[in-house]
């Protein structure tokens, strides 16, 4: 673990890499822009998944598992649909030694062929609402990829419901944002912006997509998770109809929705520093790290007093491990833990044993005082809690200072150093969120990004009433408020 | 739930086809070959899931995940395994718009994605052992399909292991087919014979295979879990060489071990009957259903009271519900839950109220009587494992009458009716386990399963010491003792 990170200052997007590989959550493939999860990242995968498959469950959710393979004419049956995806299929023409009749697309999102089911399943309106969730991967063709932030082949959950009425899937499509929100702020300590994407930015087949938008340190944006309205899109594209309680044919109305591995970029771009991972206790496959300080005589005792420590920190349900090899210092074990992002790192040596105390030392702030071993679990317990809320409590500040309102097109363009570009994008880079009223035109969206990469991120949910006064791009009417920024 | 479920008598195949899609477990996938896990299906996996993770993670192993795509040259590293692999392959020849320098497979397996990155990975001993799991669909291009028992793309888990000694792999085999034998024996309620594969059955790029086989209720064996001891055959394909405590370089040695969503068309096999689906209670969703008996006057203080019930029985942990839709009769719900395979029925009226009884069904038997209300917790819990363990015993006791002892090809050829062919595959089909002794010969094994469909399912690990006689086949003298059986 001798590997040196590249600070933040010189190179944000390469600091961010060393992590990852670092810290060993993720690997190239031998397929470009493919990615292996390894181990130290899947384990927070599968909590951020038990978090979510939790609240799905509780929401009245079922998951199941839809094919990965889809026949290229049902992605073309949803005009929209095919025209987002197509430029990122990956298209299967060969099985079993022979070439198909029809091209197989693995898929990039499965609304196509969750529909063509449902049709099948869907005959009146007391086989409604279908509220189902798949976890599985999902594949679109990327040229320029980087590791859980972006890359061709990528894990997630989808969630894809049929309902009766209007009303019950835009309800539905809230209630997932809401779950979405609750989940990143509570347990990924990301503060969240939670609003509607304008419609260039929504996704490819729905009536409206919701967001959730947290800053990452470079103070750009990051799309955390995005719930969607789908109206009658999928319902008449695979004609599901259904009997409605007015004897009605109705067609089926529709959401979608989901999360990623990208979340994992988060939690790094959002919480970690030039020593290496910072994860939020709540997602740490191990929260603490007991060290022994080994001398030659009393390295025996030392450790079975730590081993009785470790009993104590896993019977109040601390994830708590000891580090006993025997081959490294405590020191390269101090930079090796700080590197994997284990919240508490507690040492305790010969000394410590007879005093009846041990170090313990915050992997978020980096402070260090000695605690009453008699204590610990409970010492533990409430330093865990502490430093989940100083990860949100942070973030959210960093975000206050780097969010500014903008009244007008020079105000925006200055607080993005216009002529800077992509590239200034490192931790000191100029910007961040821009909250400004908006005309609603995508022609005024469209030339703000042309010009200078800044786009609209969202319509923040709890802006958006009584919106008065002039767009802050062209000065016409305006119509919502906006957040601005650069994005991942 | 109108649905009639073909007799097993009249056909065993069309019986268990109508239970998956009656009980809603799985559907056909618009594209050949494909399935659709229902959520009914998915939670009884999800069940299994939680039982082999489990038990994965207390020996040892993390759960990582590698792409899905692999390059066509992998698996042309490996010469059995291309062999094996090549004529079922799905292969992406296009990607984001454009022709593949290189075509892709998608994984029919992982071996050869996963050693290329053990290369990286693995330097000394003090890498090693490598004990990885992942969970994903695996896609093997099939002709005849039938769902769970075999589709092209099913999902699996496939432990991938890496060890520095020939003896600490061979232990990790036998130690995961250990693991599988005791969930699908305690769990899954599937008497299973652990074994040795014959080389003309083993894995295509394995030193041995290793096995666990079931008996169905038409007397077929099915493979319900395997696990490969692959010696340094992927270690030299992919060059995964490292430094050994004495010093040398030496190639790492290799497992991989798996089991399928199979498992859950061997439990509908095993344990179902002719009313449908009969789950082991550990793996049912719902383990109870109350089905509350409404009367027009009645009505509210019978579903207050059955609210109350159901509430006792999940505090002790019986997954219970209540069936409280007044759109059906209690008649037509009793046959709906008995097609869901929901171990046990608790029917409430107003007299059951007023007498502080409540009658209970079991589905395994078909048994009916009443129990005092106030001690349903204890008598539920009482019941699901007596349903748990009749399961397993039933269906050991049918293994045990349809397997036969054989001395010579004659008594074989007799026991499995010759001239019936595999369509005699009914419930009431002659054959069954036939035990003898095998003279290990390629030839003799290959000319049996020509004319008889008869295959040596495996050479059961308890039974190899001193092995003497001739082979039941051809009379040459034995070196094993072998199950026979025609198979899924």
């Amino acid at each position: 673990m001798a590997e040196k990170i590249t600070p933040r200052s010189v190179d944000y997007s390469q600091w961010y890499i060393d992590i990852v590989l670092n810290a060993k959550l993720a690997d190239y493939s031998p397929v470009k822009g493919c990615m292996v999860v390894r181990p130290r990242g899947y384990a927070i995968w599968e909590r951020i998944q038990a978090e979510f498959d939790k609240r799905f469950k509780e929401t009245g959710h079922q998951n199941a598992y839809f094919p990965m393979l889809i026949p290229m004419s049902f992605l073309k049956k949803e005009a929209e649909h095919v025209e987002g995806f197509a430029p990122e299929l990956a298209v299967v023409t060969h099985g079993g030694g022979e070439e198909l009749d029809e091209p197989l697309v693995i898929r990039p999102t499965s609304e196509t062929i969750i529909w063509s089911k449902y049709k099948d399943w869907i005959q009146s309106w007391r086989d409604l609402p279908l509220l189902y969730n798949q976890w599985c991967s999902v594949l679109r063709w990327e040229k320029r990829t980087r590791l859980f932030l972006r890359t061709a082949e990528f894990l997630w959950q989808e969630g894809h419901t049929a309902h009766e009425t209007e009303k019950e899937a835009v309800e539905e499509t809230m209630k997932m944002l809401g779950v979405y929100k609750e989940v990143a702020e509570r347990h990924l300590c990301l503060p969240v912006i939670a609003g509607r994407k304008s419609d260039a930015e929504k996704f490819a087949g729905a009536v409206a997509t919701y967001c959730i938008e947290a800053m990452m340190q470079d103070k750009k944006a990051l799309q955390a998770g995005t719930s969607h309205f789908l109206g009658q899109n999928f319902g008449k594209a695979f004609d599901v109809q259904f009997q409605s309680r007015e004897g009605k044919l109705e067609y089926a109305w529709a959401t979608s929705w989901g999360v990623s591995t990208r979340l994992i970029g988060a939690i790094i771009m959002t919480h970690s520093d030039d020593k290496g991972l910072v994860l939020p206790p709540s997602l740490a496959p191990e929260q603490a790290v007991i060290v022994p300080i080994l001398k030659k005589d009393t390295a025996p005792a030392v450790l079975a007093y730590c081993e009785k420590v470790l009993a104590e920190l896993k019977a109040v349900g601390v994830r708590a491990i000891l580090d006993a090899d025997d081959s490294q210092s405590p020191g390269w074990k101090f930079a090796q833990h700080e590197m994997n992002g284990v919240p508490l790192r507690i040492e305790i040596g010969p000394r410590d044993m007879e005093s009846g105390k041990a170090m313990v030392a915050r992997r978020d702030t980096g402070e260090k005082a000695p605690y009453d071993v008699a204590g610990l679990p409970a010492t533990a317990l409430g330093l865990l809690d502490a430093i989940q809320k100083n990860l949100y409590d942070k973030a959210l500040a960093f975000r206050k200072e780097n969010t500014k309102p903008v009244s007008t097109r020079e105000e925006l363009l200055a607080f993005y150093g216009k002529d800077k570009g992509e590239d200034a994008g490192t931790a000191g880079a100029i910007g961040g969120f821009a909250e400004g009223a908006w005309c609603g035109s995508r022609e005024c969206e469209a030339q703000l990004k042309a010009e200078t990469k800044v786009t609209i991120r969202c319509l923040p949910l709890d802006s958006q009433e009584g919106v008065t006064g002039s767009c802050c791009l062209c000065g016409a009417p305006a119509r919502h408020r906006a957040v601005f920024a650069r994005n991942y």
